[in-house]
C-alpha cells in the first residue's frame, strides 16, 4: 500500500459535524457520512496550489469540464453520455429537493425506498408531497427492492420514484437484473425517476461492478435524473460539488431550475478538488476500497457474532446497516451512545431496530468501536 | 504602504470569468466586479493552513461565528444586531432571489432603483414579479433617489423595495437623511426592504461612512433584511458567503426557506476565508481603499477631460459608472470593446448610454483604460 490509512488523524477543533456533536472525551462518534480519511494527495496539493495563486474571484467550471465527467462516466461505469446531459450542482442534496419540487405538483406523490438516506423522505415532506416507501427486505444477506409489492403502492398520483444506488443504509449494489426490474416497472407506470448514485465509487464488493440506472437501456434513461458527486469517494463533501445526468432535456431543465439564483454555483475550489480526483486520484480510490474491505470483514465477523445482532452483506460504501430486533433492546442506539459510541439512529432512516455505523475510520477506531457494541450488548 | 497593489497579478489560465470572456490579446476586461488583487496575506494563509490539515468533511460553521459576525458589524458601522438577527447564506444573489420570492406573491411588485446590479431585476423577472423602476437622479455629482417621485410608483400590488447601498452602480454612500427619508417611505407604504449592502466594506469618499439602513431606526430594522458579505471587499466572492440579518422574525424566517435543502450551505473554506478577514484583515482594507481612491481621483479626471463623457463622484466600491450621453454614440460599449476595452454596458442596468468601468485593479491597467477611452472618444 501506497496510502496509509492507518495514519492516525484529528479532527477536533475542525468544526467537524460529525466530532463537534458529542462530549469528545466520552463518545466516539461514528455516525455522519464522511471519512476520518484525509483527500488524496494529489487532492489536498491541487488545492494547495489553487490558494497560492491567492485571487478567488468569480470563476467558471474547468473547459471541458463536463466533457471530462463524461470521459469518467464511460471510463468507471461505461456508461455513455454526452457532456451536454451534465449539469453541474452545488450537492446532492440539492438536486434531491430539485427533483422532488419539479418533477411532481404539490398535490403528487413520489416513490422512496425504506430505509433510505433521510434527505429522500425529507425532500418529500418539506415540500408537503406524499410519499410511499418500497421497504427493502433482506435476501441472501442483500437488502433488495421487493420486485412484486411495489405496484401496489403506485396510484395515480404517482409521479416520481427515487432511487438510492449503492444503497444507503443497507450497502446493496444493484445487479443489472434488479436494475431492469426496477427501471422497467418505473416505466410500466410512468414515473420519473430520480437516482442517487454519490456512493458510487466505493463498491466493496469483489464480485460486483456499480452500474448506472439510467445506463439499463434508452428508455430508462429518458426518464432518469441521476446525481452524483466525488464528495463520498473522495471524502470532501465540505468543498464539494456534484452533477446531474439526464438525457432528457425536460429533466435537465427541471434540475436546472434555481441554479445561479437561489442556488449558489460550487466554490471555485470544488472545481479543484473534482478535477484532481477524476485526473489522478483512482490509486488512491483503489486502496482505500482495499482499507475499508478490512473493516467490513471485521464487522461482519464481529457483529454477526454477537447474539441478537445481525448484518448483512456489505457491498457498498462505509455504512454498516445493523440490525438489532432480536436484542429485543427498546433503544438500541441509547444503549450504544451511554456505552460511549454514536451511531446514526435507525428512526432516521424510519427503521427503530437498527443503527447505522459508519467505518470510515481508522481500523483502531472501528476495533474500539466493535469493543463497545461488545460492552453494551452481551 | 505595507501591502502592494501595484504588483502585477496574472489571472490567465485560472478559469476567471472576467478573463476569459475575451481574447485576452486584444481586450483589457474591466467589467464583472471583481478585483485583479491577490486576497489579504491573512486569508491566504488560513486558507493554506486549512487546506493543509488535509481533511474535508461535513462542517458547521466556526463557533460564536454569528457573534463574530454581529461584533464586526458594531465594531464597523455602529450598528447593534444580537447574533441570532442573522442568518449564513452562501451568496448575496441567493439571498435577493430568495427574498423576492419569499417576501411577494406572484402577482405582487416590487420597487428597484434603476440603475441597478442587474441580480436585483432579474430576481423579479425570473419570479414573474413585475417591478418598478426608481429612477436615481445626479444631483451635485451624486444619483440619489428621488425622493417625490417615488409615492407613485406604489400600487396595491407593490410590497417590497430593494435597495442597494453603496449603489451598483453609481457608487453613492447614502447618508443618514437620505435613509431616514427612504425607510420612511416604505414604512409609510407598508413596504418590506431588502437592502443589498455587499459594498459596505468599501467606501472611498473621505467624507462618509457606511450606515445600515435597518441601523436608523427600530422601525425600519423590523421591516429589513440586510444582505452582507465579504466576498467583495476582500475578493474571494469565488469561495464566498454572504449573511443576511433581519431582526424580524418572519423575514429571518422568510430568508431561510430553501437553506440546506435545494441552497446548499457555503463551502467550509468560505468560513475560513471569511474568520480571517474578519480578525485580521483590516489593515488590508484600509490601503486598498487608499489605492482604489488613487484610481478614483485618475478616473474622475481623465474621464471628466474627455469630451461627451462625464462622471460623478464616486463614493465607493471601485465601480465607475460613466456617462456617455452628451458623445452622441449609438453603441459606446461596442466602441470601447472594438478599441480593446470591456466594461459593463449601460444595457445591462438599463441605462443604454452609460458604460461601468471596474477600476479594482493595477494603476497601470487603469491608465491604460483611460488611454482606450481617450483613442475611442476623441
Ligand atoms: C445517499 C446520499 N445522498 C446524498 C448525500 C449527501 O451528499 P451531498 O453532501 O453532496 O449533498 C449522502 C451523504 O451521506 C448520501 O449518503
Ligand atoms: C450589489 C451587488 N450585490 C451582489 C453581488 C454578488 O454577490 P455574490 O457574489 O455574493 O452573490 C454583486 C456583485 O457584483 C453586487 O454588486
Amino acid at each position: 500500500m501506497v496510502f496509509d490509512f492507518d495514519a492516525p488523524t484529528n479532527r477536533l477543533n475542525t468544526d467537524s459535524i460529525r466530532w463537534d456533536t458529542f462530549d469528545q472525551d466520552k463518545v466516539l462518534p461514528l455516525w455522519v457520512a464522511d471519512m476520518d480519511f484525509q483527500s488524496p494527495p494529489c487532492v489536498i496539493n491541487a488545492l494547495s496550489k489553487r490558494i497560492q495563486e491567492g485571487i478567488y474571484g468569480y470563476t467558471h467550471g474547468p473547459s471541458h469540464f463536463n466533457q471530462v465527467i463524461a470521459q469518467y462516466l464511460l471510463d468507471q461505469y461505461e456508461w455513455k453520455v454526452e457532456p451536454d446531459w451534465i449539469v453541474i450542482l452545488p450537492s446532492v442534496v440539492s438536486g434531491l429537493y430539485t427533483a422532488v419540487q419539479q418533477l411532481t405538483k404539490t398535490d403528487e406523490a413520489v416513490l422512496i425506498p425504506n430505509p433510505v438516506y433521510h434527505h429522500l423522505r425529507l425532500a418529500c415532506t418539506s415540500s408537503g408531497r406524499q410519499f410511499q416507501e418500497m421497504r427493502l427486505e433482506l435476501k441472501d444477506g442483500r437488502w433488495i427492492l421487493p420486485s412484486n409489492e411495489l405496484t401496489s403502492l403506485v396510484t395515480n398520483k404517482t409521479k416520481l420514484a427515487l432511487f438510492c444506488n449503492p444503497q444507503n443504509p443497507g450497502s446493496t449494489v444493484f445487479t443489472r437484473e434488479e436494475l431492469q426490474t426496477f427501471g422497467n416497472f418505473c416505466l410500466k407506470n410512468d414515473l420519473w425517476i430520480c437516482s442517487d448514485e454519490i456512493h458510487a465509487g466505493l463498491v466493496l464488493d469483489e464480485s460486483k461492478k456499480h452500474i448506472p440506472l439510467a445506463s439499463i437501456s434508452k428508455e430508462i434513461s429518458e426518464k432518469t435524473i441521476t446525481l452524483m458527486s466525488l464528495n463520498k469517494t473522495f471524502n470532501f463533501p465540505g468543498i464539494g460539488l456534484a452533477w446531474a445526468v439526464a438525457e432528457n432535456p425536460l429533466l435537465r431543465k427541471a434540475i436546472q431550475v434555481g441554479l445561479h439564483q437561489t442556488i449558489a454555483a460550487p466554490s471555485l475550489l470544488a472545481y479543484t478538488a473534482t478535477m484532481a480526483a477524476i485526473e489522478e486520484g483512482d490509486p488512491w480510490r483503489q486502496e482505500l476500497i482495499q482499507y475499508l474491505r478490512g473493516n467490513r470483514d471485521l464487522i461482519h465477523e464481529k457483529i454477526n457474532a454477537i447474539k441478537g445482532l445481525s448484518i448483512g452483506k456489505m457491498e457498498g460504501s462505509y455504512l454498516a446497516w445493523i440490525d438489532c430486533t432480536q436484542l429485543g433492546h427498546q433503544n438500541p442506539y441509547q444503549a450504544l451512545l451511554d456505552a460511549g459510541l454514536a451511531t446514526s439512529p435507525g428512526n432516521q432512516f424510519n427503521r427503530d431496530q437498527f443503527v447505522r455505523l459508519n467505518f470510515g475510520t481508522q481500523r483502531k477506531r472501528v476495533n474500539q468501536a466493535l469493543d463497545i457494541f461488545q460492552k453494551a450488548f452481551t
